[in-house]
């Protein structure tokens, strides 16, 4: 038989067990911090209906999107007239708000979800772009309302994310859309159109540099006086390196229209209270040139980076917005949220050499030395599980030195070995292939030996 | 604008917060026994190419999957030139396959691995029938060889899944098809596609009685003698009660040829090793009625019941195959696994009132009583979170009694209550909502009483 080659689509990320381990474990500590905080699990299908997923979009998203077809369907030449009637989710935010929208009577307000799903994007084949990757969202909606103090919890929860992954020092920074837009208007570019404009050629200030952005401004395209070109820059560019500092840079702008008034008042609201939630002041600073998605965020908004790794990018960004699901319902439900894109991140990060495989969530691998003794063998496994550690038994006899090595290659760090002698002597030997060491231990004191060894190894990863 | 209507495709799952903690607790469970009994982790792509996902199957199964497409493929015009390039996988054995193929070398042998992910069927929409759904695979991979030793270790895990998911009594059956093989042999009916048609009438032994399985199978279609009708009936009607009870039965069979001989050892020494495992007898059983996916089995095959339960049928399935991805690779990779199809099975459970809507995960509500104190009420959540204590702070005042009662809707079981009284006095007053109870305790003794309370309500459940 011929056979079919192996194989998966450019753009996913497939790990062997080691990798797996690693990314579960940092997926299980976004999800452990997302409920210490007091968010609630929801999870949607992975396939929508097409007209519920693209009520909103069009351009770039629309394009990426994936369509689904059962058999059935395509069977029934159903193909051609038009969109198909399924595809797959692009983010989780439509998927939100269709679910907010649905089981809106169901639920309790001020709703505060987490998900941690895939979704799909039919990127063009390019190293380090998905088009299967995990999003990990929080979000909080309010029905009719929803306070700008809650805009003050998402960083909380992003510093307490970042702090636990343990993936260098990181700052969280903020804007805020009112603030931007008053501006803008209190230099006389009031159309949102054009302020749009204007800030695409402003965030490419790091790539091209002050002088190509400036003279954008200035040219024929936009027609900006030069002062206001220099205004917009220099706004930009503004930064802060305390609590104090924010505040005061922000009172330095100067009078301003009411959406700028606005702005400031929500942001220092927002600085301070990041503040009170035990967030220190070098996790968190004001900059003014964070944008991101403008049509949809309407208030605060957020962005991470790595501050030794600024090539990444944002690894966590987010924002206010005004209403969820419009398309949806007539209901007004506002709301702030982040996402944590953690295959980019992952991949990134393991790229950088910043994380690498993972032990083995084997603990314990028991070898077989003699095959008679399998039952024992068996029996002190099923006490070691018992006691939660995770423990496998060599089923499949051969020689020690083979199991060694099988347990070295598989990333287990403890092997057990039980002869005759150590069952003659009711103690078993240990092997510990981290440190290299073996010692013997009285069989009444091995789970408790594992576990200090299992508890040191966990601390100090 | 007009609204979208906010609903989902039918045969999709999906759960209120309380209800998706319900299930999470569930997978959980499983992922949590699986690792303990030693079993690495693995996820692959939803998307597979179709030529990969393919080539085994026919029938049933083809029809049911579902096809994807990028829009540039749609409007490409590509989507009519036969079968599209992507689908979405069907179920968690092929991908396997595909994955061990593909990453063989880098991979330990015995390879043990879990998967606990979605697959994707295009079923007619019905009642009970799931078109998106969870398997939680375990499957341990051979390569060349591997041993019948294996074969009892997977009732072990299926003991320990089940005892934790706490769900009532339940029975793991067992059969070998060597066994069935050989006495059908024995029998004459050599041809294994026969064997087959026969094994698909016995099925029907629960539903139409056993009449009516022996009129067809003496009847035209199959014209078997009476007596060797009445020998299958027999057969097939064989259960244990013990292991002793067990192995009497398997002797009683009587001499066979040579398939049957091995099919027989085989299933003693994994009936005798399951024991070693530590299973009870009263939770396995022999029972030669079990066939399962008659194409791919070899060897054991297994089912698990739920004793008050029948109806609902087989909760956990699977068995011994020869070789696992000949589609693939030239390699010999012998296994043997099971599945657990979650998504049906804890909508079974809720349907017979078996699992309940969960506790939240917030295990504390912070309530606000008086705005000005907003950074104290910040703080005291804050130490909370660093204990580990799962805690929302209400951001937005309002009456307390609103408070509470958003508290016990969402199912929040603790709430603080934190005025200038209990400020005054180092106090803090707990409302515990499930016990209808409230109580104060001193602000330095707030962790360990809370912590003592959730561990007890987490053995309680």
């Amino acid at each position: 038989m011929a056979l079919t080659p192996a194989r998966t689509m450019p753009g996913v990320l497939e790990l062997l067990p080691l990798d797996q381990i690693a990314f579960q474990r940092m997926l299980d500590t976004i999800r452990r911090n997302y409920e210490r905080f007091g968010f609630l699990p929801i999870e949607t299908p992975v396939i929508e209906y097409s007209d519920v997923l693209l009520t909103k979009t069009g351009g770039e998203t629309e394009r990426q999107v994936y369509f689904v077809q059962s058999t059935g369907a395509l069977n029934a030449g159903k193909v051609d007239e038009g969109m198909p009637e399924l595809a797959l989710r692009f983010d989780l935010t439509v998927p939100l708000a269709r679910y907010v929208a649905e089981h809106e009577r169901d639920l309790s307000f001020p709703f505060r979800r987490y998900q941690m799903q895939r979704v799909y994007r039919g990127e063009r084949a390019q190293r380090g772009r998905f088009r299967e990757f995990y999003q990990c969202d929080i979000d909080v909606i309010g029905k009719d309302a929803l306070s700008v103090r809650y805009d003050a919890e998402i960083p909380a929860v992003i510093y307490s994310v970042f702090r636990e992954l343990a993936i260098g020092p990181f700052t969280i920074h903020l804007n805020n859309r009112k603030l931007m837009r008053g501006y803008f208007e209190s230099l006389g570019i009031a159309d949102s159109e054009q302020q749009m404009l204007v800030l695409r050629e402003v965030d490419k200030l790091d790539k091209r540099g002050a002088d190509y952005v400036r003279e954008t401004l200035t040219g024929e395209a936009f027609g900006l006086p030069a002062e206001v070109a220099a205004k917009i820059l220099a706004f930009v560019q503004v930064r802060s390196t305390s609590l104090q500092d924010a505040l005061g840079k922000l009172d330095a702008l100067g009078q301003g229209p009411e959406a700028m008034e606005q702005g400031r008042a929500e942001l220092k609201e927002v600085l301070r209270l990041i503040h009170a939630f035990g967030v220190p002041e070098t996790h968190y600073a004001l900059n003014l040139s964070i944008a991101r998605g403008l049509d949809y965020y309407t208030g605060t908004v957020y962005e991470t980076t790595l501050n030794e790794h600024p090539q990444i990018g944002s690894i966590c960004s987010g924002g206010r917005y005004e209403n969820l699901a419009s398309q949806y319902t007539r209901s007004q439900l506002p709301g702030v949220g982040i996402s944590i894109g953690l295959t980019r991140l992952y991949w990134q990060l393991r790229d950088a050499g910043l994380i690498n495989t993972a032990a083995s969530t084997v603990d314990v691998l028991v070898t077989q030395m003699d095959e008679a003794q399998l039952p024992a063998y068996l029996a002190l496994a099923g006490e070691l599980r018992h006691a939660g550690i995770a423990t496998e038994v060599v089923l499949e006899g051969g020689k020690l030195g083979k199991q060694f090595k099988y347990a070295d290659r598989a990333g287990i760090r403890f092997v057990i070995v039980l002869g005759e002698d150590e069952l003659a002597k009711g103690v078993v030997t240990v092997k510990d292939l981290r440190r290299e060491d073996q010692f013997e231990v009285p069989r009444s004191e091995l789970i408790k030996t594992l576990r200090v060894e299992l508890e040191q190894a966990a601390v100090m990863g």
